[in-house]
């Protein structure tokens, strides 16, 4: 049974190669993906058994989609069928001073249209230590944030800790609730809070500056709010180009700030997934009973290797991984 | 303006390169393309100026999707733009004896949501001689079939001939109404009827056998029903399999029952698209002003071309439509 | 734990696109494909719980070539590892009258330099209704027959029921033993033979015509020397050229002689793996309790199938199986 | 009838795909391509109404040529066809210190070989607002010059704004005359002038340094040779590499001389087409009535986001280039 | 030095992929070939030293196209190089009813503005047996036909043997002077002939039927005419369709008719080329000093076996030929 | 007869497209290449008549690989062929902070197993001016080191210039004698070495820093030892990612040491190879009896511009090197 579980809807993604635009492209290379999944995708790859739960349709791409994700050796033998459609998204990579530009096609998707009981939580939870989501799922629907809600309790219940990637994204949200009135009861079940100022305060109306003393205000404002957190972190970027990005961590444990250093990111491959490569990092660190600086100085490594592969996924080994943390930023020829 | 106006959705076809399978690929081919609109590019590539009508999203695909038509020499000046989806389809092309599959994420798509008053049909049809829709539109949605018998009626008023690709797919029409009542109105406002057997069956009641005198039997059934049609026309196809088949066109014209040699198709390229490329060539032959004979002749022999090229299209010059027609069935080197 | 078991080394198969030879292509497609894994593919591909047995090189060609079976939905989580490497093949695909070239790159691969005690054969097999094993597999060296030895013993002190492929190659068996030598015992745990008149006179001296009473002759003759043996089965194929062939099945069980239709295939996409699919049809068949005419039938109607896939698999489903046994050899469009 | 027109020479672009050298591919890329259809491309993109008038050959590769070219909305209903060829260009592109290489093989295109009277020009330019040209038409053939002048000479007759860029490339040029003395009575009928200083220098012997004092000396001069001029404009490149660049943009107006920000470009995705961005932004902004630093502002964004996307059209939208003008030159992700 | 010299034109092909049309592709495929050059490769290929006589540009291209050449192991040091263009021909593959197509933009090429002392044949020819040309050559230019008569003195005056393909192709032939008055001279300096009844007629006006009389009849005529001829020999094809043909060998020399088999040649995957590795079996069939009807025989099936790869080139070995040859006409896998 | 000769490996090189990892891709790139024959590559492509001395084995790999190396303009006339099979290599490309990967599939190769008598030495250096070795044959067995030593006692004996390049890889080196015993010998038959600190450091416990003081002590160490010593070189490597390297060149030739820029490299397209490329512009310095600053700038700029290309040979012209000596770093358009 999964010691890690993720809880997600994955999409096919489609993308002309290279740098084309989409009306440049003849083709469209084919990626499943999703927020969460990802973060499954990233520990299966360094060792750990994870699962994700999903729901697909039952046609020729669902069977697809469920083949792609045991490929990458995350267990999906929990996954759901039904007779709705694959969501779809579309993305033209950018370069330079050209932003990536992304298209989505989700609705109705068989994951959206989910609802509170379509899975059996108590056995997919049995022995699970970690539970992972993310804010795009409760933003889709309302049975899928009572089937995240229905999770939530079940995994409290259980002692499973719970990590949240707040992830707001205003296009999405078209039902009738707000976010954040949705959002306060899943957020006061869990226990890592994935968050950037623009997060929080979109979402919870809680505000700080992007500086260290802001973030600390800013957790302790959270805290204060949700007493189930313990840790509140997030990576920040600085955009010189697509191409071109700087990174750093920084985490909030209840009791100090601890920061990364700032890794230079030229000659960015693709810059998707790697806030999910991000929270997998910290997880795999709980995992491994390391300390938080060892953590998140691991998720913000983990964040940055993943710009240099293609896809949403971090393909990136753990021990790749550490040699970054240790300070070997440069690229060598391992024979 | 444009002397043939065709009605009807364009998708996205995705589909696997070669014979492939979905799960077997690492890209999709795409291709935008619709059964009423292929009959315009058809006719286009002849020489014809024609327009297709049609709805698409106002976003990258969408304008992808008329750029690619508008490459097809096709005159897309009415297109209109909507908030929704691109419907999709996704084709894995058979081979010997597996058959050709067809996944469609159709709904809701821009185009099947469009209303009675969508097109300014007396401006777009100001001009043309003739119009063509098939049953796939009234299919979709009450709000298609009602524009569509807007288009006839306008058509009919303007003296403008009208074909009728009845192409009965039974998993669509998914609202409420039966086909038999929607499709009623709108046969009886058409004067070309492409037909076969299991279509007047499945959709009037009227049967025959697939022989001479079973054509001639339903045809007098039709015209009974539909006094307005002045021509029933069907291709007539033997599968031996997916790479072989044969294929021959059978016409009445209100007096005599016309057919044409059977042709033997094999090492198909692809076969999608082959009945849009035999009602263009009748149309074709109608704007040349050709006997009957002709017309179904060349109606044929541009459905057999068709098998040998790939995508939805026939890309196959009048010239060499017209070398197949006196008999040259074999393929040599033009230099 | 799976039903079914099969046992044998996967390779790295790296073939030009289409018709090209090697020297005419600048980058090779690449699979992993093994004759004894291919049946497993089949059968999970319809639904059954198989697992495959090898063993591959601790390096990233060996978790690339799990990854891809897993995807397959081959049970992979017997794999054991070692330091060696991964066996590849290299395929011209033949067409015409040219034939379909491969060059082998085998030893010493992981697999070919097992022994004994490489695998838990009680464990694997604590379930398991049926194990499948290969020529190939007693072949490559004499550590993989002993192991085999191993499996086969263990299998039938558990009642699980034992098929062999025969599939005599004389390019192999490069060890001091002859072919007979060590085919003899293994064979004689074995309950389920496929062999054709070449393989039985080749490696046991037993003739026969490629005739009805030969087979029948030839079965009889088997079944004096293999008490175990409850069937033999064969296809037979016809070859006109490399895009065309001809095939039908038979199958002796005990008391009559059963025989298929002859499939007439043309344009055949690719042949390799055929008789892969053909043991798995009849493993399927077994499983559903058919009778011993479906059974042939089934397995029959999947080695033709096989040939209008890209690879070494067959992906084709089991509906579209049936669909052929009973008589559909027309290729149609299913939306 | 087009509010623009662009007069100029498209020819079939082949480039091996990627960093590739011609001789390491086994594929070459295809686009249509030219100097000033670039910019008639680059306007339609922005929902001017564009049309190019050009001379391809009546054969497979002139009809796919205009098809093309139609796929980018720029009106080519003035195409005329001769029996002549298609002129190519071969392109590697550069990387890091490796410059970009572009074989021609031009000569004799169907549109070199155009005549004084190739095409109406009266009925071409009916509602035309713009009329743009380069250097490089009246350098093809001594009647490529003659059309041109006849064009200019009506342009001028009508009031239409007349842009050149000159462009100088001193092994086109083959015929006998002397480029100075060709362009000067083309200039003589041109308003809005892009020229560097290598430009003026070579052609007409207007010497100055690339300074802003340097700049508004040449535009001095140049005004008191060309009394027509109302502007002058020139991108200003410095290369670190063929990968990194940076770009500012220069104008004189008659009055005053204005400059841009430079732009920082690494990572260049392809260079090719970026003066051609360059004026097409400017003739945007001329349209849109913007003040003068606008129009430069815009022009030279314009330019630097060409580098961004593959081919040598500018295929970036307005909206993105005001972003980059307004100072985000950071790439995010767009959703 | 090389046993066997062939003289004339190579070009760049350019092809899209698979049966794709021109205006279907957004990349061609590439290939160096020509008619005479064939012959070298497929000699080259089977072991014997060859050396084609050609002239490039001297650009990339012509740099690519010597490396390709060598490529293929044939003797390209006698390359000469000039300031022109490299010839170039797209061609779109035919299939089923569809005819292929070529359209050729060969002029002014390099090889075609060679002169009649542009190679040293005294040193090319010194230890050559045998040398090639067709009618291609004498077709483009006074100054190829020239360069060949001067080969085929020098030829003829060292006692090589002299092949010639009448190969006539209308559409080249395009300075002043007759086919029939370049080609006199040029065959009464041969002694092999290949040439079918359309040849002999249009070019000296001496017809037959395409019976093993006719052939025997001009046979006659042409011995007659052109005492040098020592041997006719022409392939006979029937064609059903571009993927469905069928091939025969006919060869008079000087007292018998001698004939093959007619070979049934389906699933073609490429036509071109075919009549260059015709009289290439029969030159290697002299070198090996094989009988007439082992000549002939191994001829044909080179023809056909050439339909089985892609591209102009017969890249089938001789033992691959000789099974053909010998009745193996079924497509095996040989392992 | 060869000016330049080399004597080594030639692996088969596999490598998924663009950045991608193994398991990312369908298809795997192929080149043919290795550490000495890339010098000679290089020398050929310089106009330098140079042959590579390699065995390959008999079957279709062989001969592709053959054909590759012909292609590129080395002399492979020498190339003998054995039952063994091809040294392979799998590359994954780095970018940003991830290094490249190589996995080797390399022993028994058909070079590997070479004995000491397998080569003609005395006729292959007949008429060579240089021979060039690296560290990498030695390692592979000692077959390969002896036939290097009697390719060295040859050279020696006639005169011929002897470059090597110790390039000591630790995981070679995998029969029982140990590095330092086996190079001693051959180092003493050489003029011309190629050696990092690290590399004599490893070998012959010779150490120093990686400073000019440094080089020159160990130069003078290794002179001590290795008295036929005439020049020591080498390049520096700063790495900031595997996208952004920095390079310079030293130089000691037995009384200076000499120093080149270092130049910046970023956007780096693929650095394997350029240690090959670098000795090959030394090399290529001697031929044209340059200044050894000549030489090391040449030999410096020719490893950089070796990043700008991809696969592990430098395509590069002398003339684009000699570009960048003169100091012309940036990349511009060449017409």
């Amino acid at each position: 049974m999964p010691e890690v579980v993720t809880f997600g809807e994955i999409m096919m993604r489609l993308s002309p190669p290279g740098k084309k635009k989409l009306d440049q492209a003849d083709h469209l290379d084919i990626l499943y993906s999703g927020a969460e999944a990802n973060v499954s995708a990233a520990l299966a790859n360094w060792g750990i058994h994870a699962a994700h739960i999903t729901r697909f349709p039952d046609n020729p791409l669902g069977l697809a989609a469920t083949a792609a994700w045991r490929y990458l050796n995350v267990d999906m033998s929990f996954t759901a069928y039904s007779a709705d459609r694959l969501g779809l998204y579309f993305v033209e990579n950018g370069a330079m001073n050209r932003s990536t530009n992304i298209t989505y096609d989700r609705l109705p998707s068989s994951f959206s249209t989910i609802q509170k009981d379509s899975f059996d939580w108590e056995k997919i939870l049995k022995d699970a230590k970690w539970f992972h989501w993310t804010g795009i799922t409760p933003a889709l629907s309302q049975g899928a944030a009572d089937c995240l809600l229905e999770a939530l309790k079940v995994a409290n219940r259980k002692g499973i800790r719970v990590s949240a990637d707040i992830n707001y994204r205003s296009n999405l949200w078209q039902y009738e609730k707000k976010p954040g009135e949705v959002m306060e009861p899943l957020v006061a079940l869990s226990h890592v809070i994935v968050a950037a100022e623009t997060d929080t305060a979109k979402i919870f109306g809680i505000e700080g500056e992007a500086t260290e003393d802001g973030f600390r205000k800013i957790a302790g404002k959270m805290k204060e709010r949700f007493g189930s957190m313990e840790c509140l972190l997030s990576s920040r970027r600085e955009t010189i180009s697509s191409s071109h990005n700087r990174l750093s961590g920084i985490l909030w444990n209840g009791a100090d700030v601890l920061q990364t250093p700032t890794y230079e990111m030229d000659n960015i491959v693709e810059r998707i997934g790697s806030g999910d490569a991000f929270i997998a990092g910290y997880i795999y660190g709980y995992l491994k009973k390391w300390s938080d600086q060892q953590k998140i100085d691991f998720a913000t490594a983990s964040a940055v290797m993943k710009h240099s592969v293609e896809g949403d996924i971090n393909r990136v080994s753990a021990g790749e991984i550490l040699d970054l943390v240790e300070g070997n930023t440069g690229g060598w020829i391992k024979r």
